[in-house]
């Protein structure tokens, strides 16, 4: 960690601070230039809180060099992690393909979903029971009700599944979930987020609407802090000024954070742009790119249903979408 | 609500989806243009899905044209709101300034800012211990200890306080707090809103990071429909490219907010910024652009120090800030 | 052209809006709601200035059905435009690679280069002497003196050359330049953008760092509207929040262009990241996401140099590269 | 400035790159870490390419510690420079209202306004004739023939006028122009700043959509760095995820210029928020803040006008914000 100092510091605050420093077991190091003096720190400088630090009067500025995640960190553990999440399926280990409905609504849709979406190719199934809606008034999902659907579905087909939690209380409905996906808005969640450490099931984290990849991962060391270290990192589109997409997806988030992390990273086309027909081309772009997999929203079609999200793709495209985006997968990654 | 109809829309599916429309207490405006056909929704339409409507084959797009919430706004409740928050202050009335540390950290530390604060005029005491922190490793406040302190401060000084809840489960804790925070980073944590709609303490809502005012005004109406009426609303700097301040304060979001709404609007420059000297120009800003009060960082300073944060005002700025910045108000107001 | 006029709007103001209309030889639908009353405007509505309409008093709100854009506009030709950019290539069939320096530094530097990536399998040579910098003091690039070096390296090596403009009174000097670039930060120069419409070489428009994909549209329209169709459009990362990447490549650009436009869509990857290691798998995903060609930089590395871009690849990167991701093309959209 | 070298750096190459900063003049402070290595560069840095420096293989990060602006900086010009605009008025001395048409239309309605904003205590006249729109189908000014009106209209008011240039071969019509403006588009044409640079005209150049603050003040250097030093800053809104209001106005962008450059600062609240009832608590609250004037649109507003721009204040608006908004800035500013 690097501490400029302002020009007009006196020897004495310089002093006081060097010595505040070392009691904290960090040895400084000065350096004095024509305008500036700067203090480089070595040592455990995770104890120091950075935003502190440049509190100071006589601070400019301050400027960690080491990141500041740990567990998370791929320094510190070089090798891919390999998540397990149940019927013989590893995230990190080949291209894996989670796909389902946004939300659970019948025994039949899900049932019917999962076996289409399974038939096609898809290794893991999705669907929502606690959903995260804007509004008060719009569809909050089955709720508690869902779960024994998804469930149900899980021991019909043999797919591990995953879904949502929204709230820490719900904690123990989630006892037979695969996978406990945290969503966007609750990326900074800190509390749930430390529940989640204390369990080991595996914790699909999505990245928030206008989170950096660093707090994506300091996320993830809140989980990983706790003694689970089964996270899968979610790269679902962030907020900008372009209104075309529902959010941009930054697909640049993928080599960043397999460069930085060990851990998987899994990209969500149909949240990101909200459009079905661009759910393909994004999907191979992600697998091009080098995601460890992709979640992918859909919806079986009857034929008068009004229901059809915009982004859920039909069973026939998701079949379509599977065999083409692992082709592309297989070319762009050996 | 209006949708607009894709041009190779058939005449069978336009009556399906009247009919569809019909079926849910609608009454629907059919104007057919040289491309396009357009639906004009008459009746309560706060039960239709705009996304679901959107997603249609059909539908090009969708437009409301009533806002979505309903007990926020202003259309339904012309007059102010004001909100009582205990020792006969108000927000909503007059120019309110809650002002107190980051952090409650001792319990001199906060009782002997609490009785500066309060000499100098600020109305409300502010005090965190439960924080919301990036990192796992760095400190998250005196947790469930800090509330007695904050309480023992109140009890002595007289000002009604406001702390952050940030886990539904802590909501007991909560009893003697005049006014509960949410926080920017659980603006959307949905659960915790419906929870917080169920009881009659009033709220102070942070707009979150990367939320648009109409999100706000959403979220304010989940604690609303749940019966809890005592809404605050609070701006304090959204996620922007610039770099040199942590936010940037948006105080458009003053006169927007309070003519959508009848609810009261904080604006909090300590936060948006992140910087010391830059609270009184944007004191005096949100001031003058209507705001219904501020809270501000305020943390005693002895001599060697060294945990100065860099947005809190020492007790001499604060005082200095607070004479000025009502005359301010006084002038753009009257 | 929808208009929603606001509940209070008396039936005079409404004729006299309609009268208003209509003298523009608009056809007007009066659509009378419960609370609000929406003109469907039908005819020719690009002669109405949409923020004008917006202003008035008694408009609630105006939403356009058809773009703005006509000429760049897909439904008006729904056949993929093709760029012919000499040498007998064309952008638009096929998969195109830019390639070459930032900078053109000295006659042996971009002979070399150009010799090296086209035997690795660029089609284009590219190259900057006029170079927008955002400090005054920073390299500005070799200005006039640099054309000819890049004019002789086309002459060697039969590769058609792309260049970037940045002030209208320099036209003549690009006389013998293939392809004309427009930077991310000209993009709105409307005055260079209509003079280059009323010449015949290509252009290559970047899109702006905060502009929306319709208005890069709206921009090729200016160039088009000219009488200049050969309009080749390029995504270069846009600006977020993020600060890991320079900027943040929107690769949903790609198919939403393509589909609105039948304007050829280049990605820039280079820019985008401004890190060398992002390169590759940004192209890779570009390419499977449908893009026509992309434009990369690569400087010869001798091995003492100390101005190797950040975001340059080596000749021997550059060569693996360009395999793969024909390659990768191949499979994403045959 | 710092730079922190990667792990892995040889002494080899630590050498080498110390002997080549050495050469450009430079002192060199070496500081090995526990992980990294650190060089302190002392002297005159302006000549070092920053990206340059970042992208070589060893180097992990670079942070310029000193600004990269110069004849803006206050470190090197403490005095606020006033800049004097002609008809004895001074930008930088006092609080300066601007204000009138969008565009000039025909001479009676610019000398109405004029006459009539004069009145109500505007000190200088602005009116575009040149105008930059984003569709080249909308109305673009009345380009050249709006200059004489404009040049009338100073004539018979005595007061000094302002008007935004878009072109470089434009710059001998603006001869008599007082102020001559660079809009949000176009304030990185650096060939346009430079042209400016070698003129005496007073600049008032415009924040870009999605330019930093640092940024704007390089642009003022372009103008600077060739000898003329009469720029005045504006903050006219940056470009969010924000979509009540057209772009956000960054109203810290006040005190954080004044505090980072000597030059003044103007706030344009019109083309912020897109929308006349917010001008006026904005423009208070630009006061406030300590802006040194603002920019407004005025339009003059006959009976049946249709063309009443959605962000003009009538002229009657117009006086009412005057008096209210030099109120305020006295009391903020005393």
């Amino acid at each position: 960690m690097i501490a400029v100092l302002k020009p007009g510091a006196s020897q004495e605050q310089i002093k006081n601070l060097i010595a505040w420093l070392e009691d904290r077991g960090l040895k400084v190091n000065l350096s004095e230039g024509e305008f500036y003096t700067i203090l480089g720190l070595i040592g455990d400088v995770s104890k120091i809180d950075t935003e502190l630090l440049e509190g100071l009067e006589m601070v400019d500025s301050v400027k960690r060099i080491s990141e500041p995640f740990k567990r998370a960190n791929r320094k510190f553990h070089p090798d891919n992690s390999i998540v397990e999440v149940g019927g013989g399926i590893a995230i990190g280990s080949g291209f894996q393909i989670i796909a389902g409905p946004c939300s659970v609504e019948s025994p039949e849709q899900i049932l019917e979903i999962a076996k289409s979406v399974k038939a096609s190719g898809a290794t893991i199934l999705r669907g929502g029971t606690f959903k995260p809606r804007t509004s008060p008034y719009d569809f909050q999902g089955m709720q508690a009700d869902g779960l024994p659907l998804l469930l149900e579905a899980k021991k019909q087909t043999g797919m591990p599944i995953i879904t949502e939690i929204m709230n820490v209380v719900h904690l123990p409905l989630f006892e037979n979930v695969d996978i406990i996906q945290v969503g966007a808005r609750n990326m900074q969640n800190f509390e749930l987020l430390k529940e989640l450490g204390m369990i080991k099931t595996p914790v699909l984290l999505k990245r928030g609407l206008a989170n950096t990849l660093q707090e994506l991962l300091m996320s993830a060391e809140y989980i990983m802090a706790g003694g689970n270290s089964n996270v899968i990192l979610c790269e679902r589109g962030i907020r900008t000024f372009e209104t075309y997409t529902r959010n941009t997806l930054d697909l640049s988030a993928v080599p960043v954070l397999r460069e930085l992390s060990h851990l998987p990273v899994i990209v969500d086309p149909s949240h990101a742009s909200g459009i079905a027909r661009l759910v393909e081309p994004m999907a191979m772009a992600a697998a091009a790119a080098g995601a460890n997999g992709l979640m992918i929203e859909v919806h079986n079609d009857p034929p008068n249903a009004l229901c059809d999200g915009a982004q859920s793709l039909t069973p026939e495209q998701f079949a379509a979408l599977t065999e083409k985006v692992r082709r592309v997968y297989e070319v762009a990654n050996k």
